[in-house]
């Protein structure tokens, strides 16, 4: 790893460290909640905490660095993003509320552009997934191996059925694969492809911070990441997106074409 | 705890600490797989084995008692079932063997029909949940409260999506849900409902072993399991089943009744 690279994954990591006593604190506090866009698009005062927590962080250390953060979206200055971080402090916030598990802390570095170091915790676990730009993908320090290939019809694949389960396509795929799973959380999901325990995971919506740290471990471990139109996925825009492994990519595509 | 009863946990305990480095040995191994009713039922030799070796700690133990067990049940001989054994050897196969994790270990020990001790075991995570007749549930020894009321329309419901997507009442009940998550592992989706992170797991397909460990935990913490069209369950029994939290039973009734 570059040298500048080393020392901003060791910062990140004892940024984590540091946050693991305030969310466990949380997690036995009664919570402030607002909704967003519906009432299943939740928000606490923990992941804005969150937020303003990492995102001090990274400013005390790196102060000409941009940081994009799903609960400041809004007021977010497009700079020359030489330098550009992307989180999501609580990615699973319904998971977070009602279950006390399955969320994650999802940060992702970019620098001109380009994606450099990718973070999934998985907070209750304790277990770090990172992945660094042309050095592979880690659980725990430990290498993560690229996925061997799963067909469509051998592959769990997690995608959001309720919101989908009258439309013939999702029908179709649902159909088509082994079976589904979802734990209804982004990284989680995420975690289960890069590993090869499910094949693929299907979002309709996303913002940046829900997939600029997935990017770059699809890159560093054979995955897809693309639109559901098989189109690029631009790491600064949100959308639709499928990360899938390559035994199945294909499959799913064109499944995705029959609306 | 009555005598025996405390003398039988502790045994059911020991047998369990006995097959965790099997199954820990086995997840490394390549397995002996084979399919049962179609494509997505499968049982591995790991299952048949697991079976074995409960069945040969209960006949060692309790030679009069009888088992029945998921991979033998169809040589299974109905007797006096004074002393009945239910085990389900890895509970989520497609899970162990597609995921690694996201599977356990159902046993229920039943006295003249009364479901007197269940236990439901998260291998991976080196869990153990049991139940115990009128003293309540727990987690590795510590008491589990009985869940809060949830409403459906704030729960966490499982249920096989893909099975039910072009069924108009599960899409029902998925929009008035909260939100659907789906492990694959009625153990597992169980485990959810009882600590309630989940409101309600449903599943249309199930044995004996399937739910006679969920009915036990079901009467300790004031859930109800009973079928889709809300008649009582018999332990001895299969089909479907809804296990779910008082605060959103009527209301799954009520849509499950709308064919």
């Amino acid at each position: 790893m570059q040298q500048s690279l080393e020392q901003i994954h060791s910062n990140v990591k004892s940024w984590l460290g540091e946050s693991i006593p305030f969310i466990n604190k949380s997690l036995q506090q009664s919570l402030t909640v607002e909704t967003k866009r519906d009432r299943r698009d939740l928000v606490s005062n923990i992941d804005k905490q969150m937020e303003l927590l990492l995102t001090a962080k990274i400013n005390e250390c790196y102060p000409t660095h941009q940081v994009l953060g799903e609960e400041t979206a809004n007021s977010f200055q497009l700079g020359t993003l030489e330098h550009l971080w992307i989180i999501d402090p609580i990615d699973g916030t319904a998971n977070f509320l009602k279950q006390k598990d399955h969320f994650c802390i999802l940060i992702a570095y970019y620098e001109q552009g380009i994606g450099k170091l990718g973070y999934m915790y998985d907070v209750v676990n304790e277990d770090l997934y990172h992945a660094v730009y042309e050095q592979g993908a880690y659980k725990n320090g430990e290498p993560i191996r690229r996925p061997e290939a799963i067909a469509l019809e051998e592959g769990l694949v997690s995608c959001d059925a309720r919101n989908w389960c009258e439309q013939p396509r999702f029908q179709k795929l649902m159909k088509h694969c082994f079976d589904i799973r979802y734990f209804g959380c982004g990284g989680i999901d995420s975690i289960h492809v890069i590993q090869g325990k499910f094949a693929a995971f299907l979002t309709s919506v996303s913002g940046p911070w829900d997939k600029a740290a997935q990017m770059i471990f699809a890159k560093e471990l054979g995955l897809k990441l693309v639109r559901f139109d098989g189109s690029e996925v631009d790491h600064l825009t949100g959308g639709d997106y499928i990360l899938a492994n390559e035994g199945c990519i294909d499959e799913i595509l064109s499944i995705m074409k029959d609306v």
